[in-house]
């Protein structure tokens, strides 16, 4: 069982790592990352107990996530504060009254993690997304239609933000992820991993709804306005969403969902 | 051609429709609405340039937007003012340096809009929708795939809010929309005009992806949580999106642009 600590002073150093959470939110965490609220909790205790480094919550909350306790690892600690010392904790009005620390899983190579994956597997590989928002909603997507893992670029921002994780609903906690570096190309990736990458692009003479996915797919995400670089997009099946109305772009975390669905449901 | 007017007193009454824009967003603008920036202003120009009655720009923005004021009908007004003037009249720093403020269009009732659509029709129906986010989002989508309409219960939020106007990258501004008051019925309201209902349901033994909708469809989406009420489930067909994960919701956004896409390409 784990154990629960009473904290009372919020300047006390066992929830340090629970302090000025804002300001911290922007310089990083050396490892660790901060996330809040039921939901997220309920999806980080399910899916990964062993990186949970220790709660902070209004003992009011106590009875109702007695579940979730239970699913930890023993000795895991738990501390209640009252929802004004919460407040001092974290810097803010934290009406969640819910917080984690969670460390983050090792870093794995792009490659090992795509060679690792079943013959018949869909990956995303997302480039320069830089809103948390849209990070967080491809992650939904990703772990709602069972995506094998993600790749992201060097320009690519944290999953592991807080609002990434909120917006995710605890998704980037559990979709298998790993991080290109800068001089690591996505199409020798590709190629060395036996993966099709697909891009989405408006003026491709294929189109989505009568794609035929090789067994091996890895969708190519980029963001609004400058998209793909071109070496990317000159390796890649290029795919077409037709639309109406001269609008010419989807919200990209929409897009992930569109296709996702497509090759998880239509594309066998 | 339209006339130009240099500001110089933040003070000045003629844009007083552009004073204190946060507090005013807030309590409603009585027939009038704000939207911001270049993207939304180009959208709002070609698709209701008659609603357009009057712009508020920096002078560095002029050249550029020429083409934009060219689209506007005779005479509608452009204030000209410098960056620090713009921010001391909407009250907070207009990086955009671009507003206009808009007529809202007369009132149609749902019933007379769902009736004068063409045989073959696909519209949706937003249920509590409170979030403007997620109404912008489905805006974005709605358009994108050819919507021909949007109805909104009376809990869903003003879509003509600024911030739903930016999301849906001006969409708002061209999708026809009628409001139902709190004592019209959903289903009555389908039965009358001969639209299908398609709700999304978890427990659906019907999957989206093998769906083939009536001729007129109407895509019913209530917010992530309470979902639709019993007696709007109770008489649609329900159909469900299968996931991954014991994930249980998608994004009521991305729902949206999934189910529209289906519709558009798939559904024939």
């Amino acid at each position: 069982m784990p154990r629960f600590h009473l904290v009372s002073d919020p300047d006390d150093p066992v929830v340090a790592p629970f302090r000025a959470i804002k300001e911290r939110d922007l310089v990083g965490r050396e490892g660790l990352f901060i996330a809040e609220g039921e939901t997220v909790l309920r999806a980080f205790t399910r899916d990964a107990p062993q990186r949970v480094v220790s709660l902070l919550i209004d003992p009011k909350r106590r009875e109702k996530l007695a579940d979730v306790f239970a699913g930890l690892p023993e000795f895991t600690p738990i501390y209640l504060a009252e929802q004004g010392v919460l407040d001092a904790i974290a810097g803010f009005h934290l009406h969640r009254g819910i917080l984690a620390v969670g460390r983050k899983p090792p870093a794995v190579a792009a490659r090992d993690l795509l060679a690792s994956l079943p013959a018949r597997a869909m990956v995303l590989v997302l480039c320069g997304i830089a809103n948390h928002d849209n990070m967080g909603g491809i992650y939904r997507n990703a772990a709602a239609f069972g995506a094998d893992a993600i790749v992201l670029d060097a320009d690519c921002c944290d999953p592991l933000y807080r609002k990434a994780i909120r917006v995710s609903v605890g998704a980037v906690l559990s979709v298998p992820t790993a991080r290109l570096s800068r001089d690591e190309s996505i199409a020798d990736l590709l190629d060395a991993t036996g993966f099709e990458g697909l891009a989405l692009s408006p003026s491709a003479d294929e189109i989505l709804a009568t794609l035929k996915p090789a067994a091996r797919t890895a969708v190519l995400l980029g963001t609004e306005g400058p998209g793909l670089s071109p070496d990317v997009m000159a390796r890649a099946r290029r795919i077409g969403i037709p639309m109406a109305n001269s609008f010419d772009s989807l919200n990209v975390a929409t897009t992930s969902g569109i296709v996702l669905h497509h090759l998880r449901f239509l594309g066998g």
